[in-house]
């Protein structure tokens, strides 16, 4: 009962995190999104695909299918910002955000408690068994901290 | 007993977050926590008196005593930054953070996992019987990602 408590409440982190990057594309315009979040910093554009990037991947991490959006791992993970020109638009990454959360949100929705403390994808059954942490709770717990980090730089594009 | 670990994974997650902030206060020189993190933005010293007062706010709603610097609370916390002179130095907002947390590693070392799932101090009993969720686990939740939304602005300071 308290576990179930534990994990939808850490649910509910995450996706309060999740709904304000909706509330940020639902308020900026095009512009913002361009903007540095400080000087010589990661644009909005860059956050919000890495952003994207990373919840995309999390739907391996948690066994729950393949990445919608692969092509998002090169010029939103692997590079940094202005090592290239990535070829996707400000309304790509919109949509990509939008299909990845609606896609996770769904699934994560039909996952029993449980099922939050077994493995992730990426880590091994030998340490796993010495490192029980590494489960699919863990993912979520630091993807919501890794998100509040990146809120807290794109809420300067204000 | 997964329960426990959810518990423990929440507890490491806000401890690695403090570390963060530690990490910064043994690299940055007083020069770097005087700026802003971005232009018109909070500046370093606002952010540590902030973070500092955040969590001794921890200690009352986790019931585990008074406040140790609550005259953090209206200069770092009511009033935002540039609103006034605080009277504490960089080297006093240091010493607080530290006091502060050897405190809650004290103290939250001796909790029950099923402490976590007690009331926090400010809520009702009327409340809490309506919305479980609002028990001491989730104030370390919150502040987690709270800590992490401002890390995401601190780092801006290297």
């Amino acid at each position: 009962m308290q576990n179930d408590l534990a994990v939808s409440m850490i649910i509910t982190a995450w996706k309060g995190q999740n709904k304000k990057l909706d509330e940020m594309i639902a308020s900026y315009g095009d512009e913002q999104w361009r903007k540095e979040t400080s000087p010589g910093r990661n644009t909005g554009y860059y956050l919000l695909g890495h952003l994207a990037a990373v919840n995309d991947h999390i739907i391996q991490l948690l066994g729950l299918g393949n990445r919608l959006h692969p092509e998002l791992e090169e010029p939103f993970l692997k590079k940094p910002d202005r090592s290239g020109t990535p070829s996707q638009s400000i309304a790509e990454l919109k949509a990509c955000w939008k299909e990845i959360n609606d896609f996770l949100y769904g699934r994560i929705a039909a996952m029993q408690p449980a099922d939050w403390f077994e493995p992730h994808t990426a880590v091994s059954a030998e340490d796993f068994a010495k490192e029980p942490h590494r489960n699919k709770l863990n993912i979520l717990i630091s993807r919501t901290v890794h998100q509040g980090y990146h809120l807290g730089q794109l809420t300067y594009l204000k």
